[in-house]
């Protein structure tokens, strides 16, 4: 099963980068330091988790995969604009994203801030050249909500602000739920949108996506707690040397795996409704708590 | 005249900010030291000029002002997270803003980053929040599109690679064009857009506000060479200590100042079509190359 899905992950990659590239090259002329920076920060590289399930919630709900493909290439500027800016020196400081320099390594800090600026902008950019106004405007209100200062953006502030505190279970889980649940329930939210889904079925989404999230999100604090750079693609062992707000710390390495464990349980509960075509999903969340980088 | 249109923007800047006020107000909560560093980097200072060209500009096409105030907040929205970003440490590192300190002096690079992150997507929230879905779509494409690596973000990365270059007009244009004139532009169109304007219209001021910004940009040049810290309100001198590609540096003083003026009276000509009812918006352009501030 595992195989399965990594398989299925890495065809999808494919197909999406190949469509990302195809939409960042239209629009206006651009310099090309930036050009290069913001391509390298977003493309060939990456799991490419939250365009996935964009793409698969349009589908679910009875959309073409064709008709969600903006939508996700913008979900993944989101992620990657947050990357870029997270990596930064004033913010977590780190060197290697994915294997490779962080932007900042690369193209230094100016030009990292504003790739960053750049990726952010193009994600609304490119939903509001789809073509029905309706949807463009229920994306734009769900993508910038999700992101936000009352979203992900405002998580990682929390996140700076939990660094040299105390370890509270409760401030961790908030964190957790703006920085990673609520993109990942957005990503689910918009390929519904795009598939023209019902309010139940936006809600069931919202439900599933913040779990997977929440899921993810005690995976990668035990893996920077557990694994290796060489495995990880980034610096191992960074949360503990900057004190951060993780699950581990608050409650150990075997009761994050069960709270790991029970968020995928709750996440597939909401998966019921759509029976066995959701099944790659299923697979997804049990795998999102036990891999390996 | 001069007095006129400074006692006309004073107003407007009052009204403007208490419906900025509002707007702020709405939506999820925040983390409270985010909350601080948006609303310090967009409340209670700043001229206001995009936001009253964006309302009047919506009412010379016949719309009321009450459908603009949310347009007029997103583009405040973006020109300040511009102000915060290019005030970092790694860009123009600045310590004097609008006559206080930066963004960054005051919170730290880190919420800096993260503020001004978060007003570039609030723009994006507030537009969305708008009732009507194909205004939504029209200005999100023309936000995003004057904003983005195509327009203000990639006129920035211009300007800093024009750093320590030999002075080139055609160089230093094209930075203006992009850093200032594509958001005037910008914020005349989705004016014209909130008041369901013609594409004539759109276009007219398409070539006013791009004119009106290159006038404005080369009397900024001309301010910075000339003016005093106190006057100015952020650190004098800096494009010359930066080696900034500027337009006397260029051509000098007094061709600086008649290319400003050429600018004025090339936008103003975009306006016979509006009669007198644009008499501010003449008094406007007149008064951004003449402004002591």
């Amino acid at each position: 099963m595992r195989e399965g899905i990594q398989n299925t992950l890495r065809a999808f990659a494919a197909e999406f980068d190949g469509r990302l590239d195809a939409l960042l090259a239209c629009g206006g002329p651009r310099p090309a330091d930036l050009a290069e920076a913001v391509r390298y920060s977003v493309l060939a590289s990456g799991k490419r988790v939250r365009p996935y399930l964009l793409v698969r919630c349009c589908e679910l709900v009875g959309g073409t995969r064709e008709r969600a493909w903006p939508a996700a290439a913008a979900i993944e500027c989101v992620h990657a604009f947050s990357l870029v800016h997270d990596d930064l020196p004033a913010m977590d400081d780190d060197d290697l994203r994915r294997g490779r320099a962080t932007t900042h390594k690369k193209f230094g800090e100016a030009l990292a801030i504003l790739a960053g600026d750049a990726l952010l902008t193009l994600s609304f950019e490119l939903i509001a050249r789809m073509a029905d106004a309706r949807v463009v405007q229920a994306l734009v209100s769900e993508l910038a909500g999700a992101t936000g200062w009352s979203g992900m953006i405002g998580g990682q502030a929390q996140d700076l602000a939990g660094e040299n505190q105390p370890p509270s279970l409760e401030r961790t889980r908030a964190i957790h739920r703006l920085k990673t649940g609520r993109l990942f329930a957005a990503a689910c939210r918009m390929g519904a949108i795009c598939g023209g889904g019902t309010v139940d079925q936006l809600e069931g989404f919202l439900r599933f996506g913040g779990r997977l999230g929440e899921a993810f999100q005690i995976a990668d604090d035990l893996l920077d707690l557990t694994a290796g750079a060489e495995r990880l693609g980034k610096t191992a062992g960074k949360d503990a040397a900057a004190r951060k707000q993780t699950y581990p710390a608050c409650v150990g390495a075997a009761a994050s795996r069960a709270a790991a464990d029970a968020a995928v349980t709750s996440a597939v509960a909401e998966l019921a409704p759509f029976g066995p075509a959701a099944d790659d999903l299923r697979e997804l969340a049990a795998y999102v708590v036990v891999r390996d980088y």
